[in-house]
């Protein structure tokens, strides 16, 4: 089974290139966030902040702050958005659909969500993150479309 | 590999056909988070109130609203279950179940998630949503109980 | 191919053996939260604080408690966590790795997440749950890097 899907099927090739792509892209909204904590000394757990002394002093920096909440919404609109296109990519490539159609709809995808990172935290005016939204929703759709007509069993 | 999981396998076909089913209604939840933002009038960054002019007059609209909050509510409860259901799930059909046992699995569970959307949203009184909730959550174990009998390698 | 990944890939149940752990694991979160909902009467939907009678005797039951949110966070980490591994996992289970190198990825990666749920409920003193945290980061970056090194296709 690895021989066959490492050498024989191009379909899965790219699936796991995108995936993994769009998997590292989604796991670097922790380190921003982590970045922006620290940056804006703003935390949301008290063993966080032991570093800054005990008590009144380190209690101040227990806060929200708009960039840490902003990167946090991305992340979460990340999760709802990557896990479909994981789950339903799989049965998409295992559909056996031609490698240029399979491309097209991970490669768009996969820039949209990109381009959706960048006009969250920029923030860029909108439509353009709810445009990058919208096309990266689209994809996904398209490939679960894709998958019931071929393998439908209910 | 394709060839196999097309027209061989109908296990993996059920589960390729209620795994799309149950990630379009999560990707659902999307929409409707959306139309409740745009009738209720109730957004969370500055840019996406910038139709409603500057200043002042758009700022009111940077604000939580109780029906917004709930569909999202809903939206997180399915990615802390639907999630492992994908998961489990996939690894459940690749361990040979009887047609009949996983088609069970996954009709129960694809029903329980659909009736607790609408046990959450309308809202229904309790139990109804805490029973549908604990019902998907004893599919998705069920299904992990037969994997790990199965295919345990630790 | 149920044949296939049931007797002859052993990298592949060792892959489902760990999956099925750490969702479970992961799943056990909802449980945790539902416990310290009702032990610390704090909810956050009208209709599930019925039993305590209508009006305001029930309403002051809709409240935040500290240590709720705290199991939510930690649920929320496993989400973003948990969701790269189980993607990245696969393919590189799929990758044709040794069984050894599989099968430290996948040890490192549970103990990692086991040890970060307890650092975070009890809570155990930083950089406990921040080292754990870097670790199941580490082991999910350090898979994604063999999948695209040997599955690439872009």
């Amino acid at each position: 089974m690895a021989k066959l899907t490492q050498f024989d099927n191009e379909v899965f090739r790219a699936y796991a290139t995108y995936t993994a792509i769009v998997l590292l892209k989604m796991m670097l909204m922790s380190l921003i966030t982590a970045y922006f904590r620290v940056t804006r000394k703003a935390f949301v757990n008290p063993e966080d902040t032991a570093t800054f002394g005990k008590g009144e002093s380190a209690k101040k920096y227990l806060r929200t702050d708009p960039d840490v909440e902003r990167v946090r919404r991305g992340h979460l609109n990340d999760l709802e958005n990557i896990v479909p296109f994981v789950g339903i990519g799989l049965l998409y490539a295992l559909s056996g659909p031609e490698l240029s159609s399979a491309l097209l709809h991970f490669r768009i995808f996969t820039g949209a969500r990109i381009f959706h990172t960048f006009a969250y935290l920029i923030p860029l005016p909108q439509p353009g993150r709810g445009l990058s939204w919208a096309i990266g929703y689209s994809v996904t759709f398209s490939m679960a479309y894709n998958v019931l007509k071929t393998l439908w069993l209910l």
